[in-house]
């Protein structure tokens, strides 16, 4: 932290700052310049001050500095975030999930195989699950996503199965050896979901929710975290060193498009999310390019951008009958639309030396060449 | 709600989206033009379904039918919301809220009279927040705000006191007889909070916590809704109408700034957001500048632009040792700065025909004119 | 400037950033921490250097430091503009426009009375502007708005009448004794607007037009600068820099609505840049509620606020009949609105300590009482 | 356009608009509906009207209509655009460019190969700007970017050389065989610019610079049209319109990045306008990874993401030595970075069925294969 003072301040203003940073257990170090004064403050301020605690460093004490009138601003220079930074944690983390459809039993997200979440936004019914189920793991993904919680903008809105949602994805996985991913809404509903999934999604709208977060973080399960629509790349971060913080390792990003001025998509993904994070961070990165547009046509494109920009999947939403689905129909890919997309991602995932992760045992994509499909690398 | 067809559709395509509105239960009634065609819909879409149900009509139709080749676009005339709507409901809500320093024992927001809420961000310590409840109600505050369970960007920032703040408030309470503003972050600690809380708040980050928004309305407590910082206006009041469907009429809507580009202040609060929902809805709405703004030298000129612009009360944050505040200290006016707002927003209140309602039992602020200070009108 | 240094980089590092400062003429002051060095730059950057100068210092020095590999960040510490800076001129700036049907002759902006300019969004015909002229005379305006060249998102729009629009306005003035405001798009159109008009405007997408920006700086002109639809309010002061630096100080600034993504307002008006700009710079500042709105519903409510938070003065749309406006009808107050707005601004002003300039010659604004109307203080 | 009523209008109110209509050459088509009246409105709006015309139908008309007490919203059907839609246009344009270095004698923007446009954001020296044309050519650029006029947000910063930039563009070209492009910023600077570029570049700050495209939609030279930073997709199309109608349909839009919240990086790219605009618009498109985030580092993967997206080329910066660049040095590639990136773009172009183009006469890139780089297709 550097405390810059103002131009004409004196050397008692300094020396307040000085005291008020000493009775904060820290060291300031002043550099007195020709025009104006500045504190460079030495010590921890932040994320290793003991987590929840009272009695430890005030993380606010740089607001407070600020609003004295000696004091022109107040700069940060440590980031805030420590668990969630590549600074602390340079090499890549990989969350590992169980899927019994690949031979290893597993795939390791942050990998160099790129993997493919696909299915419907919400479960519906068993038909539309199973049938959606089939044909996505037909064509190569290794993880089945549909909402039994689903958050909707409107109280008169689709707001899930519940519990009878989780066990229909419970029998998918059963029956076609997908992993399972699914959204939990609430702290209550941690342990019911955990009983039926293997990727806690959490989402945009609760990527603040701090008791979710607490509580998914008691858990050892993996968890998608999903930006928040008008969340910074740095206030992400800290909501996943919430998650870390508990003792969860397991912490996928998610970029699903923020919001802006533009109306003509649902939301403008900010691909440039994906390798600032890769940057800034060691946790996985994927991409939702369904909720990023809000339009299927958008999908194809946006899919091949975010792979490009070096996501390690994709959360894609598909529907049997987008026409009838009872939410986001809009943006479903038809199983038609999907069966196109994969072999394209793999082509572009090749091109950058990366490939795509498809299941191995039982039937196997049509598509897919024993040299372009990456074999899982556990 | 509109279904606009493409330029060149053939008359197949407007009996498909006839038969498909059929299927829901809607009639159709096209207008064949030159160059196009144009359905009107006819019929309950979205807050005449009944609360919930998956078998009621969809209110994802409009995207479904939007996805169809044929269709250009969808237009929705009716607004999504119901028990939240000025038409609906044409006269102002008044919300009652039980105040022990007020003669008539309550007061009603969304009345003539503004009503000031202030305190500290957070209870912090028992002579912090005394000090301050004294002060307030000394200067003509008839309600107090501070937060027990408080969010934090970070995992290591302060969280609140919990259990043991709602006791602190209830004792400035009985003390003072103000009454107390404080948030609620999670369905569980509803009922604690009611146990102890005036008014329950919800905070910007949980405006669309549904489940907290279900359970909340299950009760009959005032309960105050802070805009989401990138919530449409229409998703604030479909937030809103979350709370009314659920049975709990007390609602109060609160602007608290938006998150635009400018980085200047820490939000942009939009004061046009006041008389907009004046004019959509019939719930009072309150103006927190303090949030708003992120800066405590701001908050005066936007207390009374708030005022002029039509709110019927303010929240405020105010802190003795603004300094040392635990959170959010650089937005909290001191006490000196708290003293100096009031008779300026009595003055201008009285200049747009309101008047500023302040204690009328025990002590009364030393600047107030008995012409001046608006009776409370129970 | 305050170069930080990463982490683990060695005292070379520190030396090569010594060396680079010195051939840009500045002297590094290092702090050498346990975690890491700071090094604080002393010397002129930015406003200071010779204006335009390529041999002066470079205003980009921040950026290419902040490149290196050893560098963390750079900070920034004095602001970037200079003579628009309450730092560098204390007092506040009033700009005198002469005002025929003022006793004194002219008018200040930026004193204590606030000032009403008011007509058609553009110049339509004479029979409309000569009304209109005469009603806004008539309550109380003293300053006429209408765009002879206006700014049209569509090719096909109205793109303004052009010199005849202009040649309207000046008899408009000389039969009402109104002062006269508009819009300037180009360079080579200066001289021509000079001639008719007493106050240049510089629209929201011109802001950052530099070449117009000299072009009106090298007038003596007073312009009123409106800030660009997505400018910070840096940006917007070092744009009025821009007119400042050319040798003109008669600059007035107008805040006019930002764009964000809330639809239901045209754009949201940004009521806290009023107090920061006057915090910030001694320019005077007014507000555009119709422009910031787009809605006349809202324009009475925005135009209170804006004078709340301590605007010198309205620019306000208002035609006769506003349903055949050929552009912005729908943000333009009828004749009887307008009515209405003034004695309301005039009472709101008197709340807090200003007042309201209205035509001290000829025919008075029936509503005036000698005492409320502030008589112009030259 | 559809006119909706209000849910209580009468019949005389549905008269009154149809007579309005009527007034201005358009015919309504009531729909009686239960619970409102809808009004379908056929004839021309927009586009069809003459250009500039006063006299025309007035392209305000929905803003009017929508201020009546009786009307509820006026929705638009059509695009306001037409030259530039792919409704009126289908086949894709593409825009020819002279360039020396190829066989064919031009390239041709927006067919299947791919084109990179690589230079310093500003000519500084003719070392400079000669070194960089040497390294791009070597690496596979065909044309030459560089500015000779430069925005610069404060008036202290360079601005640019002026014409003799120019003069160092144009011996470039002679030396290379780069195609040129460079900006123009203001009407008059037009035809010198012409007679030294190859391609014309609008600057995002001048999207909405309307006498200046009007200006260069006199000429007949290739114009790229930036997306101002803060311009919807529909405005940026009613620039490129502009342009079209004035007769010059040498149009290529860029993407630049929009404003928006998020503080890391520049701009926040949106990925999605490419394959947006692909649809609504026959012009081709192309990115600016540079400007788009602002850092270097981002511009490998963004270049990737955009050409997966489906741009049409890529405009970057690069400098020999970033770290003395006089603007914009951040953003700037080096000469290793830009070599690095070359086989990059062409890999992940072949893997999406498109090429790159690079010189085809004289030294060709070392990288470059005969397979992959796609011969010019004229």
């Amino acid at each position: 932290m550097i405390v810059v003072m103002k131009t004409h301040c004196r050397e008692e203003d300094t020396q307040d700052v000085l005291t008020m940073l000493a009775n904060h257990g820290l060291r300031g170090h002043p550099s007195r310049g020709v025009e104006r004064t500045i504190i460079g403050v030495l010590g921890a301020v932040g994320p290793t001050a003991t987590p929840g605690s009272i009695g430890g460093i005030n993380p606010h004490l740089g607001e407070t500095l600020e609003s004295l009138p000696c004091v022109e601003s107040v700069l940060r220079v440590s980031r805030p975030y420590k668990l969630a930074s590549r600074e602390f944690h340079p090499e890549d983390t990989m969350v590992e999930i169980p899927v019994p459809c690949i031979s290893q039993g597993a795939v390791r997200i942050g990998d160099r195989g790129v993997v493919m979440m696909a299915g419907p936004c919400s479960v519906e019914t068993e038909k539309q699950l199973m049938t959606t189920a089939q044909a996505v793991r037909k064509e190569g993904a290794v993880i089945l996503r549909g909402g039994a919680f689903k958050p909707s903008t409107s109280p008169y809105g689709f707001r899930g199965l519940g519990e009878e949602g989780l066990k229909l994805l419970a029998k998918a996985r059963a029956e076609f050896g997908l992993a399972v991913i699914t959204e939990v809404m609430t702290p209550s509903d941690v342990p019911m979901v955990c009983a039926y999934a293997d990727i806690l999604q959490i989402g945009t709208r609760n990527m603040q929710n701090y008791m979710l977060l607490d509580e998914v973080g008691r858990t050892r399960m993996p968890v998608l975290l999903k930006r928040g629509m008008s969340a910074t790349i740095e206030e992400w971060l800290l909501s996943a060193e919430y998650i870390l913080s508990q003792g969860n390792p397991n912490v996928i990003l998610c970029e699903r498009g923020i919001r802006t001025f533009e109306k003509m998509t649902r939301n403008t993904m900010d691909i440039s999310a994906i390798p600032l994070v890769e940057r800034l961070s060691h946790l996985p990165i994927i991409a939702d390019p369904s909720q990023g547009t809000g339009s299927r046509d958008l999908v194809m494109p946006m899919s091949l951008a975010s792979i490009a920009a070096g996501a390690d999947g994709l959360l894609v939403e598909v529907h049997p009958y987008p026409d009838e689905a009872l939410k986001d129909g809009a943006q479903s890919l038809t199983l038609e639309q999907f069966e196109r997309l994969m072999p394209r991602v793999l082509a572009l995932a090749s091109s950058i030396g990366r490939g795509l992760i498809t299941p191995s045992r039982g039937q196997q994509p049509h598509w897919a060449s024993p040299v372009a499909a990456v074999p899982c690398s556990l």
